[in-house]
């Protein structure tokens, strides 16, 4: 089967063999906003030469703005609901293949907004088999909008935002805490590696005051100079994902589960280790896994 | 005498009589920025055709990149100080006018960074005439960085720093809850202007989570379809602004004396009602009542 995570701005598919493991895999820069709608070109252009008769996608292509919006699925849910929730979308030019989105999820917490997600779930979904016990477990999937996922019994009962990724891409590239700072690589570029700097962030997000005010710190200490213009994005980026941790992390949580690239995800066991929290690191490529199962559970592979 | 409030991109001045009474004003796009380091040329040209001998100027002019650095000035400090810490500069083609410069003030605040502003002092000092009794009296001066002074005895004891105002209009034009909302008017709009939206971002700015977690909700509640896209930017602006209060308000306070432009003003106090705070309204012209105060001091004016 082939297992596709089709976003906004980037589109990857994976070529899976019977147990789920991936033989090859492809990426292209054909997120949505490329597409211009015309998504069954694009797929069967980006699948050429893999015959593979099973298709099953996940991510923004479910959505309003995607190939078929597939309604949010309220928490709690698990893989079989998942499953159940998969929409087939007509595609007569890729002649012999079906192709499926998944569903993403929605959560309503007591006195709060609404809380979404679309893709992140096939990576959790790949976890689970992993976690021992029946939690509650934490995951965290760090990103331009990062989700907290909680999993009790196989089954996502809540999720968290954070938009952690994107206020520091606003802020290193578009904001006057910039001009303080070394010009910026691009939009994927690496540049918060100072550890130092990093930690001396991660503990400057424990004052009171908020963030807003918080934030005024990089400033601040560059105009006085007690911060140098390579130390401050390693800084911000501590800030951020320090506020991060400190807002969602509950109270007495000793071990998360961390799913990302491996930069972030240094990041943050970085910064959880400096709060006392143990983090075990995964990548990525979970979210074939997760496909594989759901896959699996509709009776599409084997 | 001339009062002159000269920032990164704005230059104002202002004519006084003896009795500090503003007669005549001027205002120019003459910010630092647009004056490649010709202060003295830009100044002579604005203050064209008022032949007083006597001007005295604040604002980021006294900054490193500015006309002359003057030292921050450690807080406490009151009129007083900061009139000692005023510095002359030498305009030999302004024949016959003295010109100063007053210093910013800086604050150490035990376990966080320093907090600074240049500016902002000479609206409080003319504020101070107005204050009943010894304090501590809180002044909210909001703004691209709003500024949180707090007053005893006449002196200006401590202040912090929200960069409220910078973050409405990173996340207003540049990010991806712009994309949930009308196109922006450009950078001075007045566009979150929706009072019922206004007071929902207020209360949601209550929910545990942090503010990187909370502005998600302005674009779940877009997608679930909770949330016009005309209410969004007021959404917005009172979660940020219900952030900055619950951060920088101290506990137990009553009132607080807000100096700012007419709109900035009407919403933070409609945000401290909210929180039950009474807000005392003033305008931006208290800054040339502070630098008249400064002058006097000094024996620059009479």
């Amino acid at each position: 089967m082939i297992a596709v995570d089709w976003g906004t701005s980037s589109f990857r598919a994976y070529r899976l063999d019977e147990s789920g493991a991936v033989r090859e895999q492809r990426s292209a820069a054909a997120g949505l906003l490329a597409c211009r709608g015309g998504f069954e070109a694009v797929l069967a252009q980006q699948l050429a030469g893999w015959d593979d008769a099973g298709v099953v996608m996940a991510g923004m292509i479910g959505s309003r703005g995607g190939w078929l919006e597939v309604p949010y699925l309220a928490c709690p849910a698990g893989a079989p609901e998942i499953a159940a929730g998969m929409r087939e979308v007509v595609a007569p030019s890729l002649s012999g293949r079906r192709v499926w989105i998944v569903p993403g999820l929605a959560h309503q917490p007591a006195a709060a907004p609404p809380e979404v997600m679309r893709g992140e779930e096939t990576q959790v979904l790949g976890l689970l088999g992993d976690l021992a016990g029946t939690g509650p477990h934490w995951l965290c999937l760090p990103g331009t909008h990062g989700k907290w996922v909680c999993v009790e019994d196989g089954r996502i009962v809540s999720l968290r935002t954070a938009m952690t990724g994107e206020l520091y891409a606003l802020l290193r590239r578009h904001s006057l805490l910039a001009a303080l700072m070394p010009a910026s690589g691009g939009p994927d570029d690496a540049d918060g590696d100072d550890p130092a700097a990093f930690e001396r962030g991660v503990a400057a997000s424990k004052a009171p005051g908020g963030l807003a005010h918080q934030l005024f710190g990089v400033r601040s200490q560059g105009l006085l100079g007690t911060l140098a213009a390579e130390q401050a994005p390693s800084y911000l980026s501590g800030l951020l994902i320090g506020h991060e941790l400190r807002g969602l992390l509950p109270a007495g949580t000793r071990s998360v589960q961390l799913i990302g690239g491996a930069d972030l995800v240094r990041r943050y066991a970085l910064a959880l280790a400096l709060l006392g929290v143990a983090a075990t690191p995964h990548g990525e490529a979970l979210g074939a896994r997760g496909l594989h199962l759901l896959a699996r559970l509709r009776g599409i592979a084997a």
